[in-house]
């Protein structure tokens, strides 16, 4: 039976790509060091603790995978875009991707992130837009993929970098727009969207989780995209949510034209994902965002 | 007393930062995992590998140094240039500049490399020749270099990146040009050099550690080139050398345009060296080859 190891997994994307993988016939391990919304009874958990490096040496050398999706890091807004701690993650992953391929792994993929793009160009796309991260997050991310594909390149083994755009769903963080805004609807509080205009590539945490799945059961190499391709201005992400709230009155879409809240337009080409992967979203916009309402709601 | 810690103090490049260093009247610290040739008695040396995340931090926490020159890495020809410890080098340096920084520290300096840059450049110029490695050794000093100027810009830490180009001198690992040809002619052998027309600037590794030295010892921040900034043949390297040695006779040098030899020209715009660190070598090419002939006639 084809394994794999799945880090993050009881994460905000992590928790979404565990059905996903199993549909693909993989028996699934998950590292974990937290007591998370229970994993799937099917899935097989094991307590380590990623910054330990004998312990992560151990686990590997135990479970020899053949396959590793590695989704955990520190992304709690909104320290994360500064925090010292993306060096800490940065010597994590490489230990983890050292210690995979010395345990016979045969291919890995690694959660990267839109904030490794230059952020001027509007549409990015891999292989083509320049990478000129402003963030320390996104430096870090950048650093790992230059050394994770240039490893794989001269080791044999196949890796793949998914970069993920803007998601929203079950999870998500209640400081992030789609939970502020649906929070402030649900209490019949009024939902400001202050950056309306800003354009941004929004796409199910349930489909990014999908993404994630199919790209690691497939053998497509180097940096993805894992987004929508679709550009949606935030002040209609705002309104949908007040349609599907049935509180419209309740949304106040400004522009604050806020250049510290990033690009007027950040935009996937998806044409990898499409074409190399094979994999299409399963969730429009508008159903996502009535789905996320009602999780909110419970 | 100002107080400096150095690692990879009995290294080729370590071993002659030295002298400079306690000319500018630091108390100088150095790291040691080995018995090398006997450090200079005013050095306080510490037995720590830094591949220990926790001797590191208990190393730093004691001697709180205020700057943090770091040399240590391995770069025994040829497998450093493809091999997997390059990621375990980032591992523990990222570890060292973070333990640093926790224990106060206020400036760190780090070896890099011309192997950083796009070697189809010629004329290599900090902030404005792209880097683009093709070794796996300098796409992982590249990214070291992307995080540890992005953590610096983020906690207010000094941080300088010197990208050492080509050297030459005593302590050489012998498989490298000068040694070899020196060898060569010295023991009345045939004194090859394949790649004679091929361009490289080249400084005596004693002046690359009283280049390191004026870096670390000032405040100039950023990447800079610590070289020469003269082309010079191979092959003229190989015919002084044949002089010097007195048998010219024994001196062959052929045109491999051996592509995987590297580029036509590799030189470094020394401008920011000169300006602002305010640094010059103070061996010429003739007077260091004949001393590195000196050395290991010995």
């Amino acid at each position: 039976m084809k394994r794999i190891l799945v880090t993050g997994a009881t994460g905000y994307i992590g928790r979404h790509v565990l059905s996903p993988l199993a549909r693909y016939g993989y028996e699934i391990h998950a590292t974990s060091t937290r007591a998370g919304p229970g994993l799937p009874p099917e899935v097989i958990v094991h307590r380590v603790d990623l910054f330990d490096a004998a312990g992560v040496d151990g686990l590997l050398a135990a479970v020899r995978p053949s396959r590793l999706l590695h989704l955990a890091w520190n992304v709690t807004p909104p320290d994360y875009w500064s925090s010292a701690e993306n060096l800490s993650w940065v010597q994590s992953s490489l230990g983890l991707a050292l210690a995979f391929q010395r345990a016979g792994g045969e291919r890995i993929v690694v959660a990267g992130s839109c904030a490794e793009y230059d952020w001027t160009r509007g549409v990015c796309k891999e292989n083509q837009t320049e990478c000129a991260p402003v963030s320390l997050y996104g430096t870090c991310k950048d650093a790992l993929r230059r050394m994770l594909l240039g490893f794989a390149a001269r080791t044999g083994l196949s890796a793949a970098w998914g970069r993920v755009f803007h998601s929203f769903g079950p999870g998500e963080h209640r400081s992030r727009l789609v939970p502020s805004l649906a929070s402030a609807l649900l209490a019949g509080r009024p939902a400001v969207c202050r950056n309306g205009e800003q354009i941004r590539d929004f796409l199910d945490v349930r489909d990014v989780g999908g993404a994630f799945a199919a790209l690691v059961a497939g053998e497509v190499t180097g940096a993805i995209n894992l987004a929508s391709g679709e550009g949606v201005p935030l002040g209609r992400v705002a309104r949908l949510l007040g349609e599907l709230a049935g509180r419209h009155d309740l949304v106040e879409v400004c522009d604050a034209a806020d250049a510290a809240a990033g690009p007027p337009v950040l935009i996937a080409d998806t044409g990898r994902l499409a074409r190399e992967v094979g994999w299409k979203p399963a969730h429009t916009l508008e159903a996502g965002l009535a789905d996320a309402l009602e999780y909110w709601r419970r």
